[in-house]
């Protein structure tokens, strides 16, 4: 079955939104996700630079633009208490997770976002991402000792490098036929008879 | 009549694609639109940050993203042959032809634009802004005459300087009734029923 390819991050904002809706694009379309948490801090480290650097974006995004993304979805957004702040131990957490049990990884990254971006609960806290192993039948001394694990990490840092080597930039992006899509507004392209063309340059 | 307060810059595409869309916003919400073009690169040395700096994200934009919006409006977008370029000459113009003629000024935005990202013609080039003026039906001498004229390079000045202080980080950015929608994917949801809530805290 061919796959959308869903980057994200679990700290995104627009990545919890896209999130939320991906299920109904999969289903829609009649495609499989592939879940690829990644750390969009391994992405600006290399660049250089921070979308929330402009002092009046992460005001906008986070007061305004984001809750009012969430009302016509119907979530009532809580930022996490720690924003904006890394997500390791959940990106950490899923890899283990996919390793492990991987039809249950794409019910933890949900779950955890909905802990983060629902509940307000910090993404940088790894005791977040533990409750919500658990809750799912994780026994959780093993998560812990899963997070120790150096493949989970090393897994995490190879994501990571995959993303930004086919292009990614931000959070969400998902990849489709190789035709990429940034951002959650792009996600009705996904499909559409005008958002699945193929673009035979490669984004340089 | 309540207004859409319509902030653009010549040389943002994502600007383009709002200011082809924004008669129609206006049309649907029984609102007026007061067209606004300012200087992105103002704010951007205010900031000093540019939103092109991310290596892959200008190849996203100009060959993938507007490319395929366009086609989903029916627009076949060609970059303007400066691109990334500043628009001061179009700026300029615009509120010299808003102070000598303001019924003509929403015109010659949308030809001008036009002429950018269906034609290519350079933002920075000030012969493509006047070639718009006088299609309009502008004497091109007067034209000229009027970008030498410090009223309109003072108005653009402080058109900028009011969008930085309303909170405007963007291109387009659109406030209605206090509220602020940035990017042309947030059209749609000016006078929808959960785009309009009125949000008492500012950004900061």
């Amino acid at each position: 079955m061919s796959t959308i390819d869903f980057y994200f991050d679990f700290s995104s904002p627009y990545g919890f939104v896209a999130a939320m809706q991906i299920d109904a694009v999969a289903a829609r379309t009649g495609r499989a996700v592939r879940w690829r948490p990644f750390l969009l801090g391994a992405i600006y480290r290399k660049v250089g630079q921070s979308p929330l650097e402009h002092p009046l974006k992460p005001g906008y995004v986070t007061e305004i633009d984001v809750p009012r993304l969430g009302r016509r979805l119907g979530l009532a957004i809580r930022v996490p208490a720690d924003f904006p702040a890394h997500s390791l131990p959940a990106a950490r957490a899923f890899y283990w997770i996919e390793a492990t049990a991987p039809e249950k990884a794409p019910d933890f990254a949900r779950a955890a976002y909905r802990r983060y971006w629902l509940d307000g609960k910090g993404t940088s806290d790894e005791e977040v991402a533990l409750d919500v192993a658990v809750a799912l039948g994780f026994d959780r001394d093993r998560v812990v000792q899963g997070l120790r694990d150096p493949s989970p990490k090393a897994r995490l840092v190879d994501e990571s490098e995959q993303a930004i080597a086919r292009g990614v930039f931000g959070s969400p992006f998902l990849i489709v036929d190789d035709e990429p899509f940034w951002g959650s507004d792009r996600l009705d392209y996904i499909g559409a008879p005008e958002g699945t063309k193929p673009f035979h340059r490669p984004i340089s």
